[in-house]
């Protein structure tokens, strides 16, 4: 099954790619490397999810939205290659909008981790850091950048 | 116009590249690219520009510091390159001190994007994430790092 | 001397490479590229270092917590590559639990960037961001990731 049809039998659809909110590009090729840049949990009626995580947001709210913005990159990696079988996760920076106390951001990032390796398959697999930031754009609940590979 | 004739047109100066203040360089090669050390708002007379961005300093303020922190950065993509046109910028991760509740990172960090395609052109252009911390070194206002690519 | 002597002559041994605690791995290559996951400071005992450093946790303290972490990363590189000389490393992103007024956070991740030069020599000089999270999981105190670039 290809990752698209993996996508189809999920039940997933992938979303437009959102228009970067400033002057910077939603991904950038360097050889056979590409750099996504960071997206945030937006709904299908282009709504973002905000809150703090771990006061206003609960760790299983927050990793449906990871998975959300798991789907803006997938959108991002087909957008910029045409074909998801080609691209490998390499890196995943999972951002969290949490309180001081928060201790969950790996259960968090899970979403976006689990779909990358339901979709992608092994190529999906790949080295992270899952963190909690002090504040996000728009107070969004949970923000995520990552540098795949292109394969030949 | 060269980049450097860019700079020039546009009345700003390249500074001295700031000593790294501990134990690591300001920029590494590794084949044709480059990561630079995150970098602080320095200004000419050495004195860095600090404060929580939302309490202390404005986004247009902090926007202005971004800008200085991306003069730093192609001080130190000249360094490395001794010629910015043969300059890509890949990525920015853009980080700022802001309180808990601060929302406007991406206007922030648009002095150092704004700046980097205002003097590279489209070589400026880059994937991104701007965000923001719970603290930063000296309590500096902005911090930002990048990756680039050395062209042949 | 090999960066394996230098670790004996130093007293030190490298840990077994810690489970990752979700859905990703420790290390992922890209071509001549290592990407190494994010670690936090664990002991001998599996028990790891937690507190907000600034508070709980003092910048001495913190100090041997990342020089911990970056014993941890040493056995991620010599697990990828089977021989730490062949590995120079790139960049670090130092990330450290700290409270909002903290501004010390060169001077932590030092713990980890002199460990690197001190085993692997010039090889081990990198490209740098110390910073200041909101909150980190489990609530360790310093967590921090590398790219490294692994030698023919």
């Amino acid at each position: 099954m290809t990752p698209e049809q993996k996508l189809t039998s999920l039940g997933l659809v992938l979303p437009e790619l959102p228009k970067p909110v400033a002057n910077y590009v939603s991904y950038k090729r360097a050889g056979d490397m590409l750099y996504l840049s960071g997206q945030g949990p937006r709904r299908n009626d282009g709504v973002m999810h905000t809150g703090k995580v771990g006061k206003d947001v609960t760790t299983k709210q927050a990793y449906e939205h990871a998975k959300l913005v798991g789907l803006g990159l997938l959108a991002a990696m087909r957008q910029a290659t045409g074909d998801l079988s080609k691209v490998e996760v390499i890196k995943v920076l999972g951002m969290v909008n949490g309180v001081p106390e928060f201790t969950e951001q790996p259960a968090v990032i899970n979403g976006c981790s689990d779909l990358f390796v339901e979709v992608l398959g092994d190529k999906g697999r790949h080295a992270r850091s899952a963190v909690g930031m002090g504040s996000l754009p728009m107070n969004i609940t949970v923000e995520i950048e990552a540098v795949c590979r292109i394969l030949p």
